[in-house]
């Protein structure tokens, strides 16, 4: 029986394999082989199959023996194409050795140029060539790359050599001399012997430590393996009329249709990217060596139609004559995918469906959030890395403090919010800084969520900084930043920089908040044209999550169809609302919590008022009160130590010292008696405080249990959504409230609430003579009601999944604990994800199904949606589409996300 | 069509209905039916059936019009019967109208007697039986009663005119000038219209407030209705030949085979319990009436045997003549029942299986647990009521810290740990108090698992008192309990008393504890009996939670079959341990926690081996140290208070101050360094405190995630146990070590776990030369683990549902935190009953049910228990069963109750 091919050459305008080969090839030689068929100029070569690699690793990495025949066959095979043979006297044969997997990775892995060269070909080259300095810059090149790549030694080894040294005979001794001592064993003079170690180190680069960091990153399966191309070199580096460069069809930064790159002429490859020399932009090119531009751009142009996208592409000038080395599709940022599709698709070289395909949805965040400037950010000293937790760029000086952050931003500073953690209470403060970082906390942390949900760049877990509140200082290794002081985040990359760093504004993010028109906005126009074929493609309907009318009025413009959760309790914590709700906890009698209550009524229904405006003729989903109450009172251990403070400064001490001194000053027995006072405050505001104190508020009194246990709540809050509905119906708007009762388990709580929703809703009616239609649905979040969906959708109108709390309890993972063990859990790849940033199809997504096809069995048309932070994760919203979710609802910063995401789902992308 | 029977008439040695229509006739109708049936001399009537009572309720609480006609026949009939007749001067008939459902509801419902009088027949009846007080007396009582019970007049109106004046016709004339005042209407001379009056206030009464919390404490349905029974009265107060009594055929209190009852002459029954006279015991009547003794003898030891149970009967004798009232299974405490089913196997009345089924499991509480003695217990003040988290009684001097309940307890003192709440720091002091009691935190609050682990009665989420624990005293209501008062607790009721109300010791908890032999103590011997009996007839195996050798002996004593979970963790908080544990949360490097561990590893292996010792080839499930490392630190609001309190003594002024006085006393700058030098190391705990702080403990960084994230204490564990268990195996006993995982969510957290256990086992066989049969399996506590059952299965042996975590997360209910709304809860009857106490079987019980489903699918012989708390509650352990678990564990004190309770099971009980 055959074996399955592991060689496949390319050159000479043919080849064995093909650009749709890539799991064979590696992108590399996938490309390499398309470039030949295409007749265009590719130094020969082959490439060795990934299939090869699986099997070395299988036979303890070792080369098969069988294939060693098959391999010096095609090495032969390269000989006669090229004209040229290893050790050939005449024409010596040098080769590159390179890996390349199926997913570029690069840098990852290992290459190595100018293979072959030993002592003798070198002086043989010497002599063809009559270019000693080119010859031995080669050989001193391979020696570094062959003993760092294939004997593992430490490049640095050859510093001293290589910066006193000049390049010659003595330097490749002296190179030869190190490898000797480091490694044990000469450098191997015999070609074949060189490329056969060579060979067999790029695979062993497979499963470097950083190669495999790198694919855990980037979600790559470790099981692919690398092919290994093996090429006959081309110098740029054999004179002036020599050159190599780099290069893109578009500029992968902005997508502006230019011929893009930079080359050094007399030089290698590496040097380019090197930073040793700067390299010239490509345009020079033109001027030194004209044909070979012309004919690179040519090629390259060639080589985007042929690929119907962006190409990525390498070169060398030998004397005069152009090699492609390599071409690829070009990586791009997010500003740069959304103009090159739409281009692509004005240029008719692809279809709006294609341009949907092409743009991954977590790229629009670039669109939107403000953004370093590229050319600035390199100045900056990076201080500490944290969790990216809601991107953009934000620059200010430090505050640890809500309020002074409210107070320096009142005098024009540019402030960013540092804590431990962040609160509801710190809100007012996140609301006017520019950005926030905290040092624990994990990607659904309070500090994260609301820092996506208000679109502002927040970097939150940074256990590398030590927050010290109380002396309005955090450190970052040895160094102390003070309040303050300058520092920039980079919510996009999660790095924390020392000193201001410049920033560039979003042209997307003017459009919305009107300050600028989207007709001369060209990348909005742009963003709005690919959505709109996104729109078409999409089977699930997107919604926003929004509080407060100016976010509803954003998610409308990104497009939103609806509110998919308006958390009333968002509306409490404003300044002037706080002190109400605080009554309202503190009363004793249901009496003066109705009075509190009262008084709380006209501010929602104003509230509610602005959102159903807003959202014209869209429904409106509120969810009733959520979090516990004492989430609205002063923390408990502050107390506790103002208490102690005011105890410790002994008042009859102090009364004795100051009856002593009685006659020059004024009476101290009021200042004691005022402690005193103060304290018996604070003390029984602490009482309360306790009785509120919950070991594990999330599983707390919360939700529909604060419903329950103070019906008066839901009741005030129901007529304050009716009342609002009322009024702006009247003003001839179609109004749509959906009433959705939080974190019921048991068909019993949902009952309970809803009679009282039914109740008031009836009273408003009777009382306005005008009938609002609506419906009472209830939210899916603990995993009770998932497994009795069945039952709980007898009453409940529509679902709507709270993917946070469900995720929390069904790993029994509090979001705001899992920073201390998260991070091992995904580096040991225990998970692959974070469960709170993408759901957990397996066990979340179970319990998800099951809801849905029980919930479905007992009401067919039930609606269903997802209002958590995963409304706005691509994977989720895919999951969300497969699952027969009838809409997801996200931060209205996510809305486009999710657009994009619902059509790549629908586009069959899993 | 004919409609169904509404009344069932009884009476001259026949009736319409029987015994086995409790449905129907209620348990006081039916039982006269039958009591009829078998020739008993019952006064006639008849008996309104309880459909009546469901239709009275959907007529709008009117009794139904169709139904009228025949209501007037059965009165005629029992007029025939009886040869009295309403209004007749010759003959006037007087009936009781009495209430009565299907399950005994004692005093919840209304009873009216003497019905039939009014002005005139009190004059007949004054003529016929010469006997004016009598007549008046009767007249007075039934003005009272129909007062209260059909017009709604509290008695207390009556008081004035009972207390000062004679019973005569003024009396009565006052009466119904009270009932004409406060109801509005004459009291009804209509004797039809006083029956018909009465039976719908009989109706009514069903749905007061007391009765309807009756329902819901004892879970009696609310729809099932009331009968009416309407029978011809007959008189224990018509002379010193006449009487009234109520009595059991054996004792209900201790089971003893005696005649049991107390009597009155010349009293109605209401005078019986009313405590206004006091009763003479039942004995004493053989003198007074000894035809009627032996007649009463005769008829209750034939009703005993014709219900083959002990019977709790009613009489009155009229002139010598005995009637019977009323007759049915009586009510008895835990040591009756298990005497009295025993005794009855041996008397040949029922089978073994009947005496099983005859006790409830939860009684067998009683037989472990001190008393109070029910003699002196109504002596003492009930200052407070809880919930009685676990039973038996103790009394002591009241101490709010646990060191200090060490200290006095040392000194001979009987101590009562009160606590806000308990923490695993408190554990030293709950040991040597007798009891605790907390004013928060529910049925499975810290204080009541630990309680009843340990067997301590507990009394948990006591509202009623407000605890000042720097304070050292306690409120409830206007009482102050000072340090050092006496109290005492009846963990079994919730009563909390003042004083020191006397206890008796538990006979068989001498035995277990082993001091009396089993075969002397005769109430252990029939409770081992029947649990034998248990035995035989269940499937379910009964294993012990146990963490220390002494508890595992009990279990073994109880009857356990081995221990279904010790958790290690308890064996890091004794005394000699903690400063270790807590140098190891302390290090900062894996080396110093390695030393620290290192010092644990010989005192968790002894922990070990005394175990296996003890449980001699039965199988010891271990589990991994389960709780958040911070519960092994001082607490953090503590430190900060501290703290704050060190840094208020503003050591600078005391210096300046200091310095002004320094000639006459000492260096105050020594005290100043010294307190700087404190307020510095409470900080750096603190710090530590702080990066161990989590928002939500129960879902943090515990369970396996600790062992993930320092597996070096996995490895010393597992260590531990396997150098434990070869020294046991050495000495020739049978070892079977089951190594559990705590909070398995996903397959790899296993997985990760599993390996360190087979790997240091690995280690241990080498070094010891012994190889030890072992398992390894893992705790379903996080929903996750249910749905990906089949996926875990792969690599776990075993399953135990920690069904208390499970029930956590499935509802998202923190155990410590639902005491603010559990109560109302089960009020409103949103729940059934606490999911902490009984597995909620509809939502929890069905991801059990998935778990075994899909576990059973990967692995058939999947070994699958429960260790949760609910191992102990009989109605889980009857759901286990039937979902078909291998074993339940239970606390040691629980073992027996699972062990009945499985035979009820096995008997089809649900």
């Amino acid at each position: 029986m055959k074996s399955k091919k592991s060689f496949f050459f390319f050159g000479a305008n043919r080849a064995e394999g093909s650009a749709k080969m890539k799991d064979i090839l590696g992108g590399k030689g996938a490309n390499l082989a398309e470039m030949a068929r295409l007749g265009l100029p590719v130094p020969p070569g082959f490439t060795i199959a990934t299939d090869v690699c699986r099997t070395f690793y299988a036979n303890n990495k070792k080369f098969p023996l069988k294939l060693q025949k098959e391999f010096l066959r095609y090495v032969r095979k390269l000989e006669d194409v090229s004209g040229k043979r290893f050790g050939d006297p005449a024409n010596p044969l040098l080769v590159s050795v390179r890996s390349g997997s199926k997913f570029s990775m690069p840098g990852m892995m290992d290459t190595i140029l100018n293979l072959g060269l030993n002592d003798k070909t070198a002086e043989y080259l010497i002599k063809l060539t009559n270019n000693e300095p080119f010859v031995y810059d080669c050989y001193r090149r391979l020696l570094e790359m062959f003993g760092d790549v294939v004997l593992g030694i430490d490049r640095s080894e050859f510093d001293t050599v290589k910066r006193e040294w000049n390049v010659g005979p003595e330097m490749i001794g002296a190179y030869q001399e190190i490898i000797k001592e480091k490694s044990g064993q000469p450098f191997p003079q015999d070609p074949i012997k060189q490329l056969e170690m060579a060979r067999d180190a790029v695979f062993k680069s497979w499963n470097k430590p950083s190669a495999i960091t790198y694919r855990n990153e980037e979600k790559i399966p470790h099981t692919i393996g690398t092919a290994v191309n093996i090429q006959m070199m081309v110098f740029g580096n054999l004179g002036t009329d020599c050159a190599t460069g780099v290069g893109f069809t578009r500029n992968p930064a902005t997508g502006e249709k230019v011929f893009y790159g930079e080359y050094l002429t007399n030089a290698q490859g590496e040097d380019v990217v090197a930073g040793i020399r700067t390299p010239r932009p490509i345009a020079e090119l033109s001027k030194e060596m004209l044909q070979a531009f012309r004919q690179l751009k040519t090629i390259t142009s060639r080589l985007e139609r042929h690929y119907r996208d962006v190409q990525d592409f390498e070169f060398t000038i030998e004397h005069g004559k152009l090699y492609m080395l390599q071409t690829r599709n070009g990586k791009r940022t997010g500003l740069a995918a959304v103009r090159i599709a739409v281009d692509m698709v004005r240029e008719k070289l692809i279809k709006p469906e294609e341009a949907v395909r092409r743009v991954e949805p977590l790229q629009l965040n670039q669109l939107l959030h403000p953004m370093f400037d590229p050319k600035e950010r390199s100045r900056f000293k990076v201080i500490a890395k944290g969790l990216n937790a809601s991107p953009g760029a934000a620059s200010g000086k430090v505050y640890f403090d809500p309020d002074k952050v409210v107070e320096m931003t009142g005098k024009g500073e540019q402030t960013l919010l540092v804590r431990s953690e962040t609160s509801p209470d710190d809100i007012h403060g996140m609301y006017k800084a520019q950005g926030v970082l905290t040092a624990t906390g994990g990607m659904t942390s309070h500090a994260a969520v609301v820092g996506r949900q208000m679109g502002k760049p927040s970097i939150v877990g940074c256990s590398a900084i030590k927050v010290d509140e109380e002396q309005r200082l955090f450190y970052a290794g040895n160094i102390t930043i003070k309040e303050g002081d300058h520092i920039s985040i980079d919510g996009t990359s999660g790095e924390v920089f020392l000193g201001n760093v410049p920033t560039v504004e979003s042209e997307i993010m003017q459009v919305i908040k009107g300050e600028r028109k989207g007709k001369d906005a060209p990348l909005y126009r742009d963003f709005a044209l690919l959505l709109s074929w996104a729109d078409k493609i999409r089977r699930l309907k997107v919604r926003a999550n929004a509080d407060i009318p100016r976010d509803a009025e954003y998610a409308v413009k990104f497009g939103a169809e609806g509110i998919g959760l308006c958390r009333t309790e968002h509306m409490f914590f404003a300044e002037d609302r706080l002190p109400i709700m605080q009554e309202m906890i503190l009363a004793t009698t249901r009496e003066d919590r109705q009075k509190a209550l009262n008084k709380l009524l006209p501010l929602q229904r104003s509230d509610f008022k602005g959102l159903f405006e807003t959202m014209k003729g869209y429904p409106v989903t509120i969810r009733t009160l959520d979090p516990p109450l004492h989430e609205f009172l002063p923390k408990r251990e502050e107390l506790m130590v103002d208490i102690a403070t005011l105890k410790a400064e002994r008042p009859t001490q102090d009364a004795r010292l100051a009856s002593a001194s009685r006659l020059w000053r004024g009476s101290p027995f009021g200042a004691a008696a005022e402690r005193v006072q103060r304290i018996a405050e604070k003390e029984r505001l602490l009482a309360r405080v306790n009785e509120l104190h919950e070991f594990n508020p999330m599983m707390g009194h919360r939700g529909c249990r604060l419903g329950i246990t103070y019906p008066e709540i839901t009741e005030m809050q129901t007529r304050a959504i009716f009342e609002a509905a009322t009024e702006v119906a009247r003003s001839g708007k179609t109004v749509l409230p959906e009433i959705m009762i939080p974190l019921v388990g048991h068909i019993n709580e949902f009952k309970n609430q809803a009679i009282i929703v039914h109740r008031v809703a009836d009273d408003v009616a009777k009382e306005t003579g005008r009938k609002i239609k609506y419906t009472v649905g209830t939210m899916i979040e603990v995993p009770r009601a998932a497994v009795c969906a069945d039952e709980i959708a007898n009453e409940a109108q529509f679902f709507s999944f709270g993917t946070n709390d469900l995720t929390q309890m069904t790993f029994g993972f509090s979001r705001d604990d899992t920073g201390r063990f998260i991070r091992q859990y995904l580096d040991d790849k225990i998970l692959p994800s974070d469960p709170f940033v993408t759901i957990d199809t397996q066990g979340v997504g179970q319990l998800i199904k099951i809801t849905i096809e029980k919930g479905r069995k007992t009401r067919p048309a039930l609606k269903v949606g997802i209002c958590g932070e995963h409304g706005g994760d691509p994977d989720s919203v895919i999951f969300c589409h497969f699952s027969g979710l009838d809409y997801v609802s996200a931060s209205p910063f996510r809305v486009a996300i999710a657009r994009l995401a619902a059509a790549h789902a629908a586009l069959g992308k899993t």
